[in-house]
């Protein structure tokens, strides 16, 4: 209970501030958003716990990222779809580990079926390819899933967030489809502008190799897989000290692990990628793994279509890249930032990745009694970590974010001109002008002007009644201040060709 | 759970039905997707009951039907802010009368705090003004909410919905934001080609000032308004009959209401509204009704107003319309389809309204300990009934709704060319055009053209090897199946040109 209040300070910022960063989670104590006392009510005025609200100019901010991302998938042919917000509990049971079973929301049994909130969206796409038969798609989806974690211990992961995910169903032809993955996150983060970045590539089947001819039993994987996982934010002194003290691996195994996953692609080789393959093809002991052969034949097949995608130079095949999720298959990726803004995607000083995704054949035949289930392959951009970074980023360059897109206030220097400013917004609405006026009666001409300059509406028009008895009206630009008469039957041809050239000089 | 079937084969319809309208919901009785038996797995494949997924073409019907809606949003100047799905249970609480309150989704006490689902958008934008203290926004909001409702009871509900609120929140000049809600419903009616329709518009002091001097008691307000809101689908016999004999009413005060609540806008009227309210004005009994009185000036002034916004001719001043919500305090509103597509907008044959809304000013004030509360008027868009109206439109007139916007699709002649598509894509996704390939190595052309034209692909890039040595490519027109070769230099320019001019002949 203690991080409740927090939400409520961080949401009652209001819908104007763009600093409700990630980082002040849980550490404002402010509360005087409780209520307990007083005579009126009697209750706690806050969101529930590990959810805020967004404002307007944060929710410009969100608008901005997801239409480049759509954009994108769009770009690529993909479609949508949109799934319940729950499921049957039966259908997410045993899908996401033990660990991620104890962070599902369950809802309240009020007689009828059981019922959980969707922790992420591909187990409920996997559902859906099952229930409808559906053999191939290339799909994107953008919702909110929900997860009980402590707000407290994961700094900025909030109990619901957004997720959004592009996926590629469908029996073809090995690595086609993971390359245009990898392409899309390429041109999702470039279209961002975020600053630099790289995908690291990995084959799970060539991390079960590994392990397999370094003596680790095949029941123990995962496990130590999830050890694997905190390569990038954990040294391997600390990694192989979790192996060999919590996870009773022999310090031997561990020591043989060391020389493949720590193996990096080399800075001045010519072809880092291809020559860390080729030493790992050679490898004596990998040569007689088919699991890692298989997979360091399919990452050559990957980086050569990365190639022909355009896309090979953010590429760096990483052996220790392990990925959390129980169901990958195939080849997974992770995208992180390199370049400035790398800081800005923290968890705790160490940079996040910011997309990810791999391959999971298996996951549709969970849903089937029979048939073989459908091969996919997707990726998941980290929208919360980019919003995050892109309001910091807008909030360095001092850039102001509208909220509203009005282009044209209709403003009276008189009073008494009520009818005849919504005769004129009127028109302007009629015409597809994004207009505003004042809801007063009487409102004084000063006030209506600075109500233009905060929300940044480039142009007024200003009615008076001399103007409207010379059938004229007053139009000022309102960042110069100049002002000019222009005759109301040349009015709405003016403002268009006046707007699409700000629009031009981007205002 | 008689329904779980019906909602599980609803939803197989797949992606690409837009024919799972309101009306099949509880008649399919196909139980195939049900699995009990089998040694694989044992579970039933559905989505929870109430609710469904919608596929592609159904989401590509949505999206066009909302991008209109939030057009006009935006045109108004309006901004959009977000709340979380679930809220404190003691938020919800108090809210929407007994009914109401019974269908509300909680979450399961898993520790922490009690949680309930979103009944409406309204309550918690009502939750995030109080909280944030915000006294004046115009906000959009599209997102869904939940209600245990029974789905084979009331057809054509769902559970889980889609609402589309607009809500001018401040303290402004009497009925000017009020005028601005009905000139939004207006615009968006139109713009949606939707067919004819009129906004039924009353007050709720009126209401309150007719039944009281016709001698109901204030007590007993709300279980008659209840009543009296039936009259849009049953006839005044059988609403006085459930006054008299289920509510106890005294026929006398029943007969009194008749009057007024029966009484119309005359059709030869030269201004029927403005004659009915002159009417009622200078009514004996009502005469002495200072609640009466004060709407009655309210409702002429926002009569004018609509006149000045240019859309009086769609407001029909009706004395009868009482709406279901409790928490309205004055103008009320109400728009419904009259023309050929009012019967597809049906409950059981009875014509349904495709948006409504009114004045709430003491929402807000019971999430505060002092102070005024925030004034707020909104309007809901009825968006889930014209989404299926939209469908049924599209069907009639044997429009197809593309899925996605892929534009080129690259195509090989001839086997090996995959890194030439590959290539030839990057390069195109690179100057943003939406285009396609196929995920097989070496996929048989027919079946490449065979794609395009079942998807609406307008344009496809054929490569062959003897058009790769002279640098050129092969441009077919998948509708005429005219084919010229273009060279590759000039390709990106005139992909342009040929995408432009389809786009201006409507494709």
């Amino acid at each position: 209970m203690e991080n409740d209040l927090a939400q409520a300070a961080i949401a009652s910022g209001g819908p104007c501030l763009i600093n409700n960063g990630l980082n002040c989670i849980s550490e404002a104590t402010d509360a005087s958003t409780k209520r307990q006392s007083g005579d009126k009510k009697k209750f706690t005025l806050k969101t529930p716990k590990g959810t805020r609200d967004y404002g307007p100019t944060e929710m410009a901010v969100r608008q901005q990222v997801l239409s480049t991302v759509v954009d994108c998938f769009k770009r690529h042919g993909a479609e949508t779809i949109d799934t319940p917000v729950f499921e049957l509990r039966e259908t997410l049971t045993g899908k996401y580990g033990e660990e991620g079973s104890k962070l599902i929301y369950d809802l309240e049994d009020q007689g009828g079926e059981l019922l959980s909130m969707r922790y992420d969206l591909t187990v409920p796409f996997a559902r859906y390819l099952a229930m409808n038969k559906i053999s191939n798609i290339k799909r994107y989806q953008i919702a909110k899933v929900y997860r009980r974690d402590n707000p407290a211990m994961t700094r900025g992961r909030y109990r619901e967030f957004m997720q959004c995910d592009l996926d590629i169903a469908g029996d073809y032809d090995c690595m086609v489809p993971d390359a245009e993955c990898l392409r899309i996150v390429t041109e999702i983060l470039t279209d961002l502008q975020i600053g630099d970045f790289e995908i690291k590539v990995n084959h799970r089947r060539l991390l079960n190799g590994i392990l397999s001819v370094c003596g680790v039993n095949e029941t123990e994987f995962k496990t130590v897989c999830s050890s694997i996982d905190k390569l990038d934010k954990q040294p391997w002194s600390e990694v192989s000290a979790e192996l060999i003290n919590d996870k009773q691996l022999c310090p031997k195994v561990v020591e043989a692990m060391e020389a493949y996953l720590c193996s990096r692609a080399k800075v001045n080789s010519t072809s880092p990628n291809s020559t860390l393959i080729e030493h790992l093809r050679t490898d004596s002991l990998l040569g007689a793994s088919v699991e890692a052969q298989t997979a360091l034949k399919e990452l050559t097949l990957l980086l050569s279509y990365c190639d022909a995608f355009g896309i090979a130079d953010r590429i760096v095949f990483e052996p220790s890249l392990a990925r959390g999720l129980d169901y990958y298959t195939g080849c997974i990726y992770e995208a992180v930032l390199t370049g400035e803004n790398a800081s800005e995607a923290n968890d705790e000083a160490s940079v996040g990745s910011v997309a990810g995704g791999g391959r999971y054949d298996q996951l549709v035949n969970m849903f089937l009694q029979k048939g073989r289930g459908v091969p996919c392959v997707g990726l998941s951009i980290g929208i919360e970590r980019i919003f995050t970074v892109m309001e910091r980023k807008l909030q360095r360059e001092q850039k102001r974010i509208r909220s509203s897109e009005t282009d044209v206030y209709v403003a009276s220097a008189q009073k008494n001109l009520l009818l005849e400013r919504m005769r004129l917004c009127g028109e302007l609405w009629g015409r597809k002008f994004k207009a505003e006026m004042s809801f007063k009666e009487n409102p004084k001409l000063l006030q209506q002007l600075q109500y233009c300059e905060d929300r940044c509406i480039p142009l007024a028009l200003i009615l008076g009644e001399s103007e409207i008895q010379r059938g004229v009206v007053k139009l000022r630009v309102i960042r110069t201040r100049q002002e000019e008469e222009v005759p109301r039957n040349e009015l709405f041809k003016l403002l268009s060709e006046r707007l699409q050239r700000m629009t031009a000089e981007n205002l």
